[in-house]
């Protein structure tokens, strides 16, 4: 049974009543209460993306509050800063003659508006609100994605849209790691090496910057900046090679096996962090400072004969005490200059203080412990959505679970939520709404909607209209994805191509290959299959369905049986059509294969659905035949898997079982 | 036999060789000759298509001319202005190693970039352009497109995707109709009424305006202004009743039944025009001024006893002759501000100088009639793309044709070539790429290529090539069809509703329904099944291919009437799918006898293919119920008409012809 209602993610609490209210041209909304321009912004995109969503341009004549369709009631105008906690809850009352949003303050008025949108729908009576009555608030008050523009720089556009899209699901802190080995990506008025030569030209201004965090702002959104280091940090030593713990010189860019770290042993290098903050921290207003602190790596340190001198002179044992140092260094700078410390894993030392946040790509466990110790969490482990993992795995994810489930009332509150993340090895502009977008949006239920809400089959389903809706925002996740298919080929028609590519999934985990291309060429080209492929197969988890639906009915289903058959015939014709487009573009030679091979498993599945039809099993050297195919299917080829091949294995297992279920 | 080369408009020759140069990430472009600002933009622009085109990000390596891929010489900067009648000629030559562009000016430069890129497809070598040598020139000088922004107005963004469409297409014109009865578009600073009480709200700044002319010009677009008049005045008269015939009070927009005309007998107007047309003479540079004149409804003028009286003291017979006598003075006035004017056919009197050119909408006897008298003329006749006929039907208008064939050679040189033209009543910023896309570039070849270039079938090859090549400037004709069905459909599958909106068309001329909403309420929501449903259905014409294929082949070709019976079949099904979704959605009901008839008629195919298959011709009477559904079909419903229809005809009669061919 689909849900009654659209909303994702799901409200703490609904009650749906019989009727609705009709949201025709005459659709007003008023404000009253405290009086906040952010509120007022809100309201005005609001309704034109209501007028986006229906078509009709709406009437615009001003209401007063007695006769607006849409009252919103705010009690204060909310923190000048938006601060981590601030109440973000909502009231939404709608009856067949009006609708009332109230809320303590501009930030819970902007959730409850996406809520609104979600719930219009045309009808037989026109566009319309259903009559229901939400309570809703937040589980978790950091909700967050972080994005890598380090790897592969995005257009401030890009972000926008999806702040966008992070805003419609009730997300509200963008974490932007800004700084890493591949690139520097913030102008630094102080240090204009940074971006002038860490950056390849590719980097924000500071007046973007401004202009970025209040578009964030308006959306309820805090823009949390990363800084990576004391690895991680190529980039910064590019223009300034005195910092780091080998002598350089350093080249920005995407390369590989360069080490480097920066010094923590020498004055100057806290001497440049201390003025370095000091302006970031002008620059973001956000009370949280992330240093990244990740995957030190310590070669450099060990090679560097001062270094080690100056390790031993202190009693350190190890590099581990050597970041220590730094971290301690580093937090009273951060300390000083009014922000709150976050960093990964590793940061953590029984000398911080527990003010310091901990961000906890090890899991649920190192969150725990930390929790124990004082320290605040988030958990980004189970989030990265660059490793291509379905939404219903990410979704199973819950920061509360292993030993954080055993915290006590005072350690759980430490979790404060957790944060998705989208690495940039292998995206790029026209890619990243495809790597984040529709998952992300199940991520963000999970940090909003109550700890219970885990039905996976109403995840989907929302999940499904949810991906159409983020295209009124500009998402492009849906709609680069035959530009992408036609690029690969070329003039030819792309319908073949499409049929592949509908059932490909990249491989999971960090298993991409990358080619570094020669000199002077710098930058592999992401322009292949697996760049335009969805990391979920939306066919791909439909036939698994139907799949599933067909096994459980005991084999009696004939119409699931029909249309498995009419997939799987047109998968074992579909290598026919393409093989002269696989021979003719460069980019699609690498995928000939999987071509074969979705034709062959559509063979086997089609050789099994006859056999379970007439009652004939097949016998075990036919079986061993085909799930030599099937475990092909799951080893990558072209970086991609034939997401089909589990379901089609399970229909091979039935044909050659030696009791099948017999036909009526 | 597809053309060998993907080029639109196909150019005036084209020599192709065996090789091909490779365009791979050390791709560069560099350009000797005449230094043009203008030119570098347009190459930097040109080098961002490429990179998008094949998803490459190139190395931006600069390279001295000597090692460039492409070479590109230009002779001189060009003009300041761009003028009619601008070379706008290159040649392009491609071998293995390198390219070369030439041209005497950058205007021709832009055009041969166009080209070059329009020749990069992938193969089985990478990236690459045949060795190809082009010579290239337009066969007429003017080559527009008239967009109306009145009755329903655009946003910058979306007439500049445009003109990147224009530009690709090697149009020359932006003929923009910037104010009409429904809205003045433009600021003026001399009379702010104009668009402040005539617009509301919806008008371009002049510093709007000044950008976008710059964005033409770097595109080799003349940016061409007309503000209509004596009629379709309405808008100007809000704000200043005192150039109207009749006393007002007047209101801008969507409104039916409200003539209006500026006065022609008084002094006021002219002191009026003389100031606004000085202002308006600086904002846009082209030597060209379009003054509107047509379709002067002259009631308000026999009407009003002064005006009379006027026209009987000054010795006119007729408001012809006193439109006349507004237009000489127009004219000076037009002229005395450097520019030189332009108007409807109706402007054309003997006292006009020959200076005055001629926009043709009654067609090219009208044209050749004015050019016999020495006057320049555009036919915009046969190019209305809001009639919403199909490109074949555009395609075969040739401004040279009809008494115009029979020009002298100088008489000929007048005609200056042609506008496609746009208006808006039932237009909005979401629908007018549709309504523009693919269509226009038909009618771009028309304008460009050498006469004889008239093979439909090569034509419909290309443009559909060059319809998918226009999503990647961000035109939306494509990308917008799927969301607008899935606003209609609203939650459910949209499958079902695909199928029908694949095959209808909006019924053709001036025959669309308008509903005006009661008041409060201004703008009809175009956001109907018609609005969605593209002008010339690509589904229609591919069916009406397979039908003509299978029966010039005497009923053998068994691959046409297996593909026609898949088709049928599906359209015979999609009823009974569509059904539940026509009666939930309010904005479907109206769809509900089309779908039906859909069904009807694939029916009545199917019963065609059997009968014909085998060889039992199906009675009168049979044909006779048939032929009533075909005929209700072309009969516009909800304003769409099921396309087709023709072709399913074509069946029934051949199934009930007294001898159909026998199959063998």
């Amino acid at each position: 049974m689909p849900p009654t209602l659209n909303l994702m993610p799901v409200p703490a609490k609904v009650e749906v009543g019989n009727g609705q209210l009709v949201i025709d041209q005459s659709f007003t909304a008023v404000t009253t209460g405290a009086r906040d321009e952010r509120l007022e912004r809100g309201v005005a995109r609001f309704l034109r993306q209501l007028s986006l969503q229906t078509g009709m341009v709406l009437n615009g004549q001003p209401a007063d509050a007695s006769h607006a369709t849409l009252l919103i009631r705010t009690e204060s105008a909310g923190r000048k800063i938006q601060e981590l906690g601030e109440d973000e809850s909502y009231v939404l009352e709608v009856t067949a003659s009006r609708a009332t949003l109230s809320a303590p303050n501009p930030l819970g008025a902007l959730r409850g508006l996406e809520t609104f949108l979600q719930l219009i729908q045309p009808t037989s009576a026109g566009f319309a609100v259903p009559t229901v009555t939400v309570h809703d608030q937040p589980r978790f008050p950091w909700r967050g994605l972080l994005v890598d523009v380090s790897r592969h720089f995005l257009p401030l556009e890009v972000l926008k849209r999806n702040l966008d899209g992070m805003a419609a699901l009730k997300m509200n802190v963008l974490h932007w790691h800004l700084s890493d080995d591949e690139g520097f990506r913030v102008e630094s008025k102080r240090f204009p090496n940074l971006h002038g030569m860490g950056s390849q030209g590719l980097y924000y201004t500071q007046a973007e910057i401004r202009e970025f965090v209040a578009y964030a702002r308006d959306r309820g959104i805090r823009v949390v900046p990363e800084f990576d280091m004391p690895g991680h940090s190529r980039s910064w030593v590019v223009g300034y090679p005195e910092l780091a713990s080998a002598p350089g010189p350093y080249q920005a860019g995407r390369l590989a096996g360069v080490d480097t770290a920066l010094d923590p042993t020498r004055e100057n290098t806290y001497k440049f962090l201390e003025k370095f903050i000091a302006e970031m921290a002008t620059l973001f207003p956000d009370a949280y400072f992330h240093i990244g602190g990740d995957e030190v790596n310590d070669k450099v340190w060990e090679a560097n004969p001062k270094i080690q001198q100056f390790t031993r002179a202190h009693g350190m044992k190890n590099s581990r005490d050597l970041q220590a140092y730094f971290n301690e260094r580093l937090q009273k700078i951060v300390g000083k200059h009014g922000k709150i410390m976050i960093g990964w894993d590793e940061v953590l030392h029984p000398n911080l203080p527990t003010t310091v946040v901990v961000e906890s790509w090890r899991g649920q466990d190192s969150l725990a412990d930390a929790a124990k110790r004082g320290y605040r969490g988030l958990l980004a482990n189970g989030y990265y959505l660059d490793l291509m993992w379905p939404a219903s795995w990410h979704y199973a994810v819950d920061p509360m679970t292993g030993a954080a489930a055993a915290l006590n009332a005072e350690g759980a509150k430490r979790i404060l939520g957790g944060e998705a993340c989208v690495w940039a090895e292998f995206i790029t502009p026209e890619t990243v709404d495809s790597r984040i977008w529709p998952r992300l949006a199940a991520i963000a239920e999970r940090f909003w909607s109550p700890q219970g809400t885990t039905d996976i089959r109403s995840m989907y389903w929302r999940l499904d209209e949810m991906s159409q809706r983020l295209g009124w925002l500009g998402l492009a996740h849906e709609s680069n994805y035959m530009p992408m298919l036609r690029r690969l080929a070329g003039r030819e028609d792309v319908a073949a191509l499409r049929i592949l590519a509908d059932v490909v999934e990249p491989t999971k985990d960090y298993t991409r290959t990358e080619v570094f291309p020669q000199p002077p060429v710098k930058v592999t080209p992401l322009n292949r299959l697996v760049d335009a492929a969805r990391p979920e197969s939306h066919v791909a988890r439909s036939f698994g369905e139907l799949v599933d639906t067909y096994v459980q009915s005991g084999y009696q289903d004939s119409s699931a049986e029909g249309q498995i058959r009419r997939w799987l015939v047109q998968w074992r014709e579909n290598h026919a059509n393409l093989q002269p487009l696989l021979e003719s573009s460069f980019l699609l030679a690498e995928d000939k294969p999987l071509s074969e091979d979705l034709a062959a498993l559509a063979t086997a599945g089609l050789e099994a659905l006859d056999s379970i039809n007439k009652n004939q099993p097949l016998p075990d050297t036919w079986r061993a035949e085909q799930l030599t195919i099937v475990e092909r299917c799951a080893k990558p080829r072209a970086n991609l898997l034939l997401a089909v091949a589990p379901s089609i294995q399970k229909l091979i297992e039935a044909a050659a079982s030696p009791h099948p279920p017999s036909k009526p």
